[in-house]
């Protein structure tokens, strides 16, 4: 059964119920530029009240580091420990769950954060920035299968070309042992107050070529909670994903079995939820993220 | 039913039923650089007698002036006007078949024979070359929509880029009034005897981002067939497409209401189409194209 988060007594029994806080960024802290009301104020509750914060975003194009940056700018108050980006989360993977062995090398797709984050875990990377080069139809040949690539990665990549295709598919293509990783699957990447093609996206020719599905890291899909859970050690039961969105956070926290909880300042609308056809349905929702604040202090 | 022609009666009834034959090239004329037995014979013996020939391809990197000098550097006969590429296909389709405005303007991906076609059709072509630099995050937020692009054609482009994929994206994100159109959806590109990603993958990020499919020109298509029925006023009846793969040849042959014969020196095997499950069979089938001419020849 879902509930709405409307009353001073609703609001203290969910924080009273909750130990970590998994919090998706846009929609739920801010709003372009501009950040929530209250949600500074609720984030501060949660640290004096002894709860774990955690901020986990899809955003592969960025390193925690990169990331708190971002989070500082906006007067959010967090740490680098705090972060789950599916950069981190993808080389977390690589490392502690594949057990990467050190004499392979990852073929990389994608942007410096995920290099980072990847080099971070000791792993080798090749791709990212050496192949930002054109190849043209009398060089092509040049680019052939190597065993020595155990993992081809791809992630959101603004530099992609056909010779980055064209190797993500041959390492692949020819060694069936060669794990398949995206960093997420969103089909769009906002930015700018539009929409361009996302990582889902620019990832889709090395899928359509081979004719085989990747391990998805990001949003809504398992192998991330894995790692989240894996990393932190979370008791499920009392771990939290706050998210704007059903079909990737909220699906994300059912798909992992943690608790969910939709705020409705993002992209999903509250008619969505009561929608009796929905089948993703959050165990609480609430108006905005502040709410929570704003309920447990009234008298 | 499906005939096998391995008699000389078989041979000649066959010939005689037809009068315009559609070729596959690769692996039905020639295998890699080397043309195969009895291809030259057969191809003169149907011009001796009076049949129409026309190549039908899905290589859209290639104007039909630039395909004629590949045929002629088999030693090929041919000329310009027997010529049916996917680029020829999707520039005839736009200007006869869309009847496109002329105050409009295509946004195409692709290489220069795409280009040489649409212009040959005096449609106003935007993209290729000029967009060959790679974009940034700080400059994406120059793309935006533009109402004066009626119809964004993708074709195969070994200088793709993210401001290539963003572009195509933003014209028909933001105007479903702009035709979407692909030149053909092969997964891979045969070369260099191996395969890379084809027209088909390198399309796929428009085609995910948007959640709309364009309208596809190639084999197995339905359209290719109608521009090509269109242009020559055939006679379905008696007009035969001759391919190795059943899949695309075959199956576009059938789309278009044609005659179909299979020959086995490329990619489709006999055991394949005497599979009692396989649902795409050929009117006809040969070991080879050149059983034509050595079975017609025998007394």
């Amino acid at each position: 059964m879902m509930h709405k988060i409307s009353t001073t007594e609703e609001a203290r029994e969910f924080l009273d119920s909750i130990d970590t806080f998994l919090f998706d960024c846009d929609g739920v802290l801010w709003e372009g530029d501009r950040v929530l009301d209250g949600v500074r104020e609720t984030l501060s509750l949660l640290r004096q009240t002894g709860k774990r914060i955690l901020f986990v975003t899809n955003n592969s194009t960025k390193s925690r580091s990169m990331y708190l940056k971002k989070l500082v700018s906006m007067k959010i108050e967090a740490t680098e420990e705090e972060i789950f980006g599916s950069a981190y989360a993808t080389a977390y993977y690589v490392k502690n769950i594949l057990d990467f062995p050190t004499d392979k090398k990852v073929y990389a797709f994608g942007d410096k954060g995920l290099k980072e984050e990847l080099e971070a875990q000791n792993v080798t990377v090749c791709g990212i920035g050496e192949d930002n080069e054109p190849i043209d139809f009398d060089t092509l040949h040049t680019i052939k299968p190597d065993d020595s690539i155990g993992a081809v990665i791809l992630g959101f990549d603004i530099n992609l070309n056909y010779r980055k295709y064209a190797k993500a598919f041959t390492y692949l293509y020819h060694n069936p042992e060669c794990t398949f990783i995206a960093t997420n699957e969103d089909s769009t990447y906002p930015i700018h107050g539009t929409v361009y093609p996302g990582t889902g996206a620019i990832i889709s020719p090395v899928i359509t070529a081979l004719g085989r599905r990747p391990i998805v890291m990001g949003k809504p899909e398992k192998p991330m909670i894995d790692c989240v859970v894996d990393k932190y050690h979370l008791d499920k039961n009392r771990t939290c994903m706050v998210g704007d969105r059903l079909n990737t956070d909220i699906l994300f926290g059912i798909n992992g079995g943690l608790k969910t909880l939709l705020v409705l300042t993002g992209i999903s609308k509250e008619h969505e939820i009561l929608d009796q056809d929905q089948p993703i349905k959050p165990d609480f929702y609430a108006n905005a993220l502040g709410d929570l604040y704003f309920l447990s202090q009234q008298q």
